[in-house]
Parts: C-alpha cells; sequence; structure tokens
C-alpha cells in the first residue's frame, strides 16, 4: 500500500509526541510493506509565528492532498492570557476541521488493564469501560456566528445545527453501535436548547431505523455525572461539539490519564488523528510528555484511513507490552511505580517501537 | 425572627424532599423562637397540568412576596421525550430565576467524611476537598434567542453574555473567596468562544481589584477534567450558566450522591434554595429519595437568606451525627452498608429531625 502522510505537529508538546507517531508508522511501513510517504506543515502559534496566519494556505494544500494527517497539539499560553487577541492558534485547528469536512471526531475510551490505578476512579468502577465518543466536529457554538459590541459590553456566539449535520453524524455513530455492544446514548440538553431539541428529534427519527440498537437520550448534566458514577454503562455516546469536547476531557480519567488518549476526525476527505491532550507549554522541550496518544492515533490511521486492522493491532499490543512490562511516563506513574520504571518521551517511543 | 417561607415542592421526588426540608425549619423556628410562616405554591409538570402554565401568576407573586423559598425538583418524562412540546416544566424554573433575579447560584461542595466511600472517585482524591461554586443563573445560552426554522431543518440558541452580568457574580464569588481558601478559579472557553473572552476579561480586570485571592483561569474541558483528577486543587469556581451546571452535576460525586448536594440561589431580592437533583421520576412516591439536599438546602436558607448561622449549623451537624451513625439512604449506601441501615425518605428525615 502507498500513502501520503501529512505531519502536523502544532504547538508545545506536539513536535515531541508526533516525532514517535511517525516512527511507529515508518516501522509499520517497513515491516508489513507499504509505502508510506511524508510531509510536514506547520499550524497554531507556530504558523502565526512564521506567517501570521495560523494556517497556512500551504499547509491547507497539503492537507487536502495527502491520504492522512498526523496532528500534535495547538495553543500557547501567551493568548490564553490575552482575550483580545484577534489572531489565535485555535482558529488554525478549527479552520482545518471546517475545511476538511471533518464532521465526526471519534474518541475511544481505551482501557489498559495496567492503568486501572492511574485513574483517581476507583478500579472497580474503571473495570470493564469501553466507551466510543462520537463527537460532531464542525458545528455547534464553536462555528455559529460571534458578535462583539463596539463598546465591550456585550459578546455572544450563536449555537446552532443543521438537520443534516446531526443526521450524518448520528448515522456513523449507529453504525458503530451495529459493532459494538448496540447501544447508544443521545447526549443533550434538551429541556433547555431549541438546537438540543432538534439534535433530540433527529436522533429519534433515526432510533426507529436503527432497531437493532437500543437508544438512550440523556442530559449532559446528567452525562457528566453518569460517566464519573458509572462509566460502564457507555457503550457509543454521540453527542454534539461542545458538549463533547467536555465529556471526552472527562473521560480521559478514566483511561488514567489525557496523555492515552487519541482520536479521530473523519468525514468527506482526508482523515486527521491527534491525541486529545492540548500543547502543555509547561513541559514542552522537557521529554516530559506521554507519546502513547500519538502512538495511538498512528494506530487510529492505520485502522480507519487505510483500513490496516492487523497492523493498527501490531500498534496498540506493542503500547499494551510496554505497559505491562511496567514502563511509565510520569503522568501515568502511581506511588507504586519505581522510579527506575519512569521514562521520558524519547525511552518511552523507543520501549514501543521495541 | 419573623419570615415568610414558601415551598414549591415542583415534580417528582420533589414533594417528598421538601416536606423534610420544611419540618426542619419548622423545628428550628420551634427551638430558636423563629416566627417562621409557610405557604406553598405549584410549578412545572404539576402546575401545567392544574393550570396550563409551568409558572402560575399566583405562584410568581407568592414567590415575590416572600423572604424566602424552598424549592424541591423540576421536570417530566413525557416532555424529555417530546422535543416538539411547547410548553414545558422547565420553563417555569427558567422563568422564576430570571423574574426574582437570581444571577448567583452558589454550589457548595460539601463532603462528609463518612461519605468518602460511597463515592467512586478514592478516598484519597476526595479527602479535604471543598468546593464552592459560584454559577451565573439568568444569562448565557439558556436565555439567548431561540431559533427553529419553518421546514424544522434548522435550530440555533444564542449564547451570550453583558460585561454587568460577569461583573456582578464574579463580585460576589471574589468576596467569597476572600472568606475561604482566597483562590478563585474562573473556568470559561476563551480559545473557542467570544462570550468566554469577554467573560474574561472581565474578570481579569476585577482580578487587579481582588490582589489578595489567587486568580486562575481554566477551559471548561480541561476543568471536567481536574475535577476527577484532584478535585481539592480547587476552591471557589465561578463560571457561565451551561458549564455550571455541567460541572456541578459532575461534581456531585465527589459529594457521594446528588442526593447531598443543596444550592441556593441569590440576586436582587427573594434568595431561592433547592437540591441540584432532579424530579427523578422513576423513583418519585417510593419514600426512596434522599431528603438530606432538601434538609441542607434549608440550611443554606438560615445562613444566606436569615443570616441565622448558627441555626444553619445546627442543620448540617444533625445531619453529620445522622450519617455518623450509620444512617443512609439507598444512593449513598455502599456493599459495607448493613441493610438495616438503610433508610426510606421519611426515616432519614425522622433521624434528621431527632
Ligand atoms: C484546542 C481547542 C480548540 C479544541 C476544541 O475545543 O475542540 C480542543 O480542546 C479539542 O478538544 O480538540
Ligand atoms: C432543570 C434544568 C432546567 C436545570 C438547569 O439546567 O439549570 C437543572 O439542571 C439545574 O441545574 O438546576
Amino acid at each position: 500500500m502507498k500513502k501520503n502522510i501529512l505531519i502536523i505537529p502544532g504547538d508545545g508538546i506536539g513536535q515531541e509526541v508526533t516525532t514517535w507517531g511517525k516512527k511507529v508508522l515508518e516501522k509499520i511501513g517497513e515491516n508489513y510493506g507499504h509505502e508510506f510517504s511524508f510531509d510536514e506543515a506547520i499550524m497554531g502559534h507556530t504558523a502565526i509565528e512564521a506567517t501570521g496566519n495560523p494556517l497556512p494556505d500551504e499547509t491547507l494544500a497539503k492537507a487536502k492532498a495527502s491520504d492522512a494527517i498526523l496532528f500534535g497539539a495547538i495553543g500557547h499560553i501567551k493568548y490564553d492570557n490575552d482575550p483580545s487577541a484577534k489572531v489565535r492558534p485555535e482558529q488554525g485547528l478549527l479552520k482545518i476541521r471546517k475545511e476538511l469536512g471533518l464532521y465526526a471526531n471519534l474518541r475511544p475510551i481505551l482501557l489498559f488493564d495496567e492503568l486501572l490505578d492511574a485513574s483517581s476512579l476507583k478500579p472497580e468502577i474503571l473495570q470493564g469501560t469501553d466507551i466510543l465518543f462520537f463527537r460532531e466536529l464542525t458545528g455547534d457554538v464553536y462555528f455559529g456566528e460571534k458578535n462583539r459590541n463596539e463598546d465591550n459590553t456585550f459578546a455572544s456566539d450563536l449555537m446552532n445545527y443543521h438537520r443534516y449535520e446531526v443526521e450524518r453524524i448520528a448515522r456513523k455513530a449507529y453504525e458503530a453501535a451495529r459493532t459494538r455492544n448496540k447501544r447508544l446514548c443521545s447526549v443533550d440538553k434538551a429541556n433547555v436548547l431549541e438546537t438540543s431539541r432538534l439534535w433530540r428529534e433527529v436522533v429519534q427519527e433515526l432510533a426507529k431505523e436503527y432497531t437493532d440498537v437500543e437508544t438512550e437520550h440523556m442530559f449532559i448534566d446528567n452525562a457528566a455525572m453518569q460517566l464519573v458514577k458509572n462509566p460502564k454503562k457507555f457503550d457509543v455516546v454521540l453527542t454534539a461539539n461542545l458538549f463533547g469536547d467536555i465529556l471526552t476531557d472527562e473521560a480521559s480519567q478514566i483511561a488514567g490519564s489525557m496523555g492515552m488518549l487519541a482520536s479521530a476526525s473523519v468525514g468527506d476527505g482526508t482523515g486527521f488523528f491527534e491525541p486529545i491532550h492540548g500543547s502543555a507549554h509547561d513541559i514542552a522541550g522537557q521529554n516530559k510528555a506521554n507519546p502513547l496518544a500519538s502512538i495511538l492515533s498512528a494506530a487510529l490511521m492505520l485502522d480507519i484511513s487505510f483500513g490496516l486492522q492487523e497492523e493498527a493491532k501490531t500498534v496498540t499490543n506493542a503500547v499494551a507490552e510496554t505497559l505491562k512490562a511496567g514502563w511509565r511516563t510520569g503522568d501515568i506513574a502511581n506511588s507504586s511505580t519505581e522510579a527506575s520504571k519512569i521514562l521520558g518521551t524519547q525511552e518511552m517511543g523507543q520501549k514501543v517501537l521495541e
């Protein structure tokens, strides 16, 4: 198989972690005889510094021309502290999601038995949890019209959904539920929001088509609670952009750390694969970041964009074995981890490669 | 002291639990020589059934004339399943919040040592947690203009804030932080939302006035994660209506159960006190609901609306002692609770009264 892969390291720890995602893809290419060729492009703060634009035209052109994209992280504290900045790193990420039509963001909450202890949740609550989130990614209040009045006394963002936007991601979620435990929980705030009421109507209609899947509707506040109380009860979770952002970060604690979670954004064309963690500038360049989310993002790419299930499994197994052998980065270590088993980004990446 | 208290049981378990909040207030009145007089009014599904209106004029008039309100719960599964219903129970609650100017919703996450085991979080993660949420309650996407186009293919809700709305609740939160551990965490999504950028600007300005309080800004996705990972790090949390709805429900798991959490809504006039739990129709009328959140709501009323700190403390202590004696309702029992110690709503209420 021949594939062009674009690496977009982005900001902060993005560079360090994508290095290892890429090395794993190279290794898989060698071992299985695939021709993976790589290119690189800039986005976010890094791109603003270099060109003034968080998503330069060249990056977008390369992205559209590639077969799949491995992305690192985005954001910079400078902008977080300056709410009035007009050009912002995150605009790059939002624009590429929109331009590539990446409307479905899949976030599997993969639980490695070895990490049961790394979570703040009790092991008996976690054991057996296996959730696949479908977060809508190109609509909602993220992309609605934004306003600020002239004297800075009022600001607004339009939360909104079109029926077709809800339907296309709901279909993907239902199809996935069919291959899993056949349960779908749609999360909204239909007791308050009109957008959510439209969302619920569309899902109710689809539920009639997917009668082999058990459909449940849950309010976002309740879902945020149930996810901590009893995560096992979820199989496929379908939700809007903003609610999905919140719930999946929360759910990262089920997997022990944000440093473990990969995500796949898919839609009309090229797939986009990234860790759910952020740019973590506080640890950037210190060889501390956990490369496993980027490596697992590479595995998702193999599986979802290239249909290489066996290769994907090889990567996931390599991660599992590394954990089984006791190796940990700082974020997934706990008080009973031997100090000699705590690795930096590079050493952890190397262990998985081996 | 002479006070008129309005009881609004609302829907579902609301009736059962407010009964006990009221009994506790009566008892405190007797014991401390206060003249508390009580009236009752309808709201929500109950009011729709009786009058067609989720907030009848008579209820609103009584509410405005009272010194404080003890509310139960709102909502009915019938409407949850029918997103197209025009008249909905929740409209009653939203309208009374708006009409009474209840812009600040205080939700203390009170941790009883006896309930450390009832949580799905590890005891060592919980121990020492003490958070006070300030949730904005009369703005945000809850009250912005709602739209649905004619052919039902599009829906929207306007998320919005005025500067003065952010400032008045931020001040309340800062004042509270001064009397506590002097840390304030403001939660927003300023990397994406214009509304959040205005929010952050206003809080940054106030931070310059409250230099004795340490201010932190956190994105909502990160906050949802940190709340599970390390709840101890929070003192006062200040946030918008929607984010506060989500975070406080999530935080209920820190306290072991939603059945334990009380809230106070305050603003321009009459204070409004309610459990954060919902109407729970599945257990309504079965003597299963936990009355402690309603009883603790009554304690908040004594403290915040009437300035009766000693009386409030007496109620909180009575709850703590009941728990210490081993008594539990089903929601806060765990595998090591003796069956004979598990009580119904009435018996639990009675124990606290004694
Ligand atoms: C960086 C930010 C814009 C982004 C989002 O909110 O979508 C991130 O939190 C994510 O979840 O991918
Ligand atoms: C019932 C509902 C409208 C309400 C809200 O979202 O505010 C409830 O969840 C709450 O938190 O008080």
